[in-house]
């Protein structure tokens, strides 16, 4: 194999991004893009990226002999069963996180992977992030020591519409999902018990979905050390996305990401601007980087960064958050089972 | 009254330093002191500063007709019986965290200041930093809007000896009390639940002592926002001291002091020293600035900056961080009623 | 018009920057490529970008009636005779800085383009860092008023080989100049008088071949304001390239850009990563940047970002420097007409 | 000696800001002070300090046989006689900067201190800031190799008065000389030549009494290495004092102070305090430092941190600046012999 050949299935933001940074990869081409909704729009963007085949049907992809691989981009609730035809069909799958909100199905669509022995990358972009990478390798390179606690803000610039919120999952599974990630990513450990309290201060449409718009969840891993990350849906400077672990040796954080260096000093303060506004300029690079080593694990066979296993954990943890704070007591990951 | 005829009992190192400060004062005179301990070393350093009577006996200082307050600084078992002393003695009273390990005896304490209308204050000199001082004036501004969440990071440079654990009352008693302080002073409201999780992983003996050296605590206040608190015994860079209130139309953060600005850019990276090592370093400032305004308070008859009551609220939810993280649930303050 | 169709002349280092920029660009296309030294090598990199020719003669490009603009990165020689004959042929050009070294020179490339009614770019790609950029705009917008300082590090990591500085026209020429021309950006002001300071502190072979490899440098601006330039050819901690202006109303400065946010602390101090290492990784950006507002302007006719006179002004400062530094004296940019 | 017993000669701002901080040792006494215009006010001054003896004549604490050392703090062109008759006398001196404003008059003064054999320190309280007394120690352990450039920024936040400005000396010799101070001491380097800048940007007055209001001074060290200084009478956000020492190895910079640590993070932007005001806020601990370390000289007979020698220097480099600004051309310090 000389490159890879993907297709894409599901061409919203996030389907286009990916293939974007996939075109401009040497080592992959893409080979055809499925949306449901696909019209002329879709039809003239691929034509102007060379992408031959514009199909409504993921089938037409999965089916399709010239495709190695396929890029699950497509609402959360086709991910299983797009999974298990895939890896049926003995493609390589990269799939956006998460990868359902029932964790048995979750495990059905990892055992079809696992009984084909295809690869199965899930969409945690922020393991990619030139931040968060450097804090894991000063973590392994014992710099800071055993870690005993993990502090993670994660705040975005504004609400999702009500529309969203209704088929997200909660705050937990669409949001702190990524936190949950990030927590076992920067510690290299697992979780054992989440401790979670959500609250509705910002729009009291959170509410009236049964969802919350702030949390703090606190998780513990099997080895003792605690875990604590805080949420919110809107913070008015803009999208905040710290981590800091602490060990027995020392404390590494990483902060912001900012549009420039520029302060301005007068009678007032001392000012600069807002951190970078999104996730789409926070984490530009870092989608680039999980497309190149998806690619480079199917093209070389190299181990993936991110696994099918850190999907169902994540999703673990999340649907214990969910009922943790709606039970306001602590639940085990065990309880699940 | 011209000036502040005071009188300090306890002349350990927390005694002293009052002591210090309030020399410092053209608006305070120190009368006596006693310590149970007092010796000639004693006695040469208070005739080093024009302090005329030294005593073992705190009851002299209490019924002196020359001293208008005193400072209690003994042990914390002291507190209690020295408050209800000096109270029905009509003096005025500075005292240091906590009050007591038994809430009820606080509360009787607190009763017998009330009946006697003389003033208590608090030693919890935090709120006086230049730091936390300034950050709450910019949520009292309402700059960040609502309060959302408070975070606060406390975390000492090196564990304290076995002996003085098993006398602290635990971790959130002698350590975390400071920040749940903290929480009430910056937000502006009031506590409802307190959830808490302890961990023992620098040290044993903490376990051996049934006390925590890690901690991670989360309160709820009556109006819905969060905080998280973080504590460990020991963290290598020093003494970290960090507190952010995020709320509706911002956040609010202050981070360490360190000794100086200096930073060395060489091959290996870009270094600067650590934060200021320890409370003597990082406080003395406001130590000053604590003793000054009950100084004034008793003077000029302003109110107090920190009060009996403040004292009794840090209590309750120290009392029932301990008990949460013992039980693995959250306790409501109004159980511990 | 609906793309620019570019020739490349010179495919050194830059050269294929610019290449590689302009081939991400919908709205240009690469036509040709020459180098005198043009090889296999050269014709399989073109290749694999679809440059269809490529070529060891100018003229080639310069004649050919499908180019509409050519980029001069050949060496700087050649500069002048090549924007002669490519604005003798009605080709706008983009020419790396300087144009010469011989101002009475590049005064005659700046009539030959005037005369032409081409257009002509030089290279100043720090113009478009994203830093000084906003550095400019906070300027322009009068936030820090009246401009009275400007002040510039400008530091590289590693001096160039001897073979690079004995052809390189100097510290002034080859390496400030940049920062002459960053002076004139942000203050918006022309110079009247340079005081320039050279040291050999690094290497002796700069003194060996006459020139320095430290080197501070004082400009008065007509409207009587200061600026300040330092120079070495080797930080070793990195690239540095701070600016700082300021005025009546405030100062704004802008500072290094880093790898990432990273910083570990422990019982050493607080360090984090050293600057991003050197022109490559810091003005990445801001090369397609100026690539970009180069295309732009040939193809919507808008006016250029940086011109024919801007390169001249440069270079008139560093001869200026040049000459001040030998005579220790400050030199007028008058003198040199 | 068990105390140094202290005489001051001046009892202006800074006089007095130095009777504070003796009293506050125990290794110092003031016996006396004197003041041209002694009055009421500074009796009772005097009394509520302890200090006996107020006169108008600086001859009876010159003269005085309880006295070991006199600080002047007088107007500087009482400097020269006062420190000849004290230095007759026996006394040991510290006398605020500069000595005078005629190089030729210092030397005279260095001499009757030489002869005299008594102790002279110099005021040039930046050398014991925390900051400065930092970077010093960071280029002393060689950690960024031989220094190659010195760069201070050193701007007030307000201009003096017209009365001030016209018997100050001028930029140079009132305020820049500081600077001129510094870069001898964070190099250990020595002056060679000098080539000095001079603007009228904040107010014309400064025009009409024959001084600059800007200013940007360069430094050969006799070694080769240079410095670059620029100084305001008018920064709009207060106090702007920083130091960079490039070396062989690195750089070592020290920023501002500011009064607190916080942040706060909006739609508009971060913000922060501006830096701490001036030269009471920024330095007041730097004045405890340099008082302590004279009285710690005269007591146990150790080397002084600041003699004649450096005010000499810091005096014929000013010199230098004047006559180069004037002259628009570089100084030799050997020209002024």
């Amino acid at each position: 194999m000389s490159k890879v050949r993907v297709g894409i299935i599901g061409a919203g933001r996030i389907g286009k991004i990916h293939a974007d940074n996939l075109l401009r990869m040497a080592e992959a081409q893409i080979v055809a893009v499925s949306d449901l909704y696909a019209n002329e729009e879709l039809t003239s963007w691929a034509n102007a990226r060379g992408i031959g085949l514009v199909t409504t049907d993921s089938s037409e992809i999965i089916g399709h002999p010239d495709i190695d691989a396929v890029f699950i981009c497509s609402s959360t609730d086709t991910h299983v069963p797009l999974i298990i035809q895939a890896a049926e069909a003995g493609k390589h799958i990269f799939c956006e996180k998460p990868v359902s909100m029932d964790v048995n199905r979750t495990k059905e669509a990892l055992e079809a992977v696992n009984k084909a022995g295809v690869k199965l990358q899930i969409g945690f972009n922020r393991r990619f992030d030139h931040n968060f990478k450097r804090l894991r390798e000063v973590v392994e390179e014992g710099r800071v020591g055993d870690p005993h606690l993990v502090k993670i803000t994660s705040r975005d610039p504004n609400p999702p519409s009500p529309e969203y919120i209704k088929v997200s999952g909660g705050i937990f599974m669409d949001m702190a999902i990524h936190d949950f990630d990030m927590a076992r990513f920067v510690s290299g450990s697992e979780v054992d018990t989440v401790f979670a309290q959500g609250a509705v201060l910002i729009d009291p449409v959170f509410g009236e979905l049964d969802d919350y718009d702030t949390a703090v969840t606190t998780l513990t891993f099997t080895n003792g050390a605690l875990a604590v990350i805080d949420n919110s849906r809107r913070a008015a400077y803009g999208y905040d996305q710290r981590v800091e672990v602490f060990g027995s040796l020392g404390t590494v954080a990483a902060e912001n990401d900012y549009p420039n260096t520029v302060t301005v000093s007068d009678g007032t303060g001392v000012v600069r601007d807002k951190p970078l506004h999104f996730f789409l300029e926070r984490y530009n690079e870092a989608y680039i980087e999980e497309t190149k080593m998806f690619v480079d694990s199917v093209l070389y066979n190299r181990p993936l960064p991110v696994e099918g296993f850190d999907g169902l954990q994540a999703e673990l943890i999340a649907r214990a958050a969910k009922q943790s704070a709606k039970l306001s007591r602590p639940v085990k990951l065990n309880e699940l089972a």
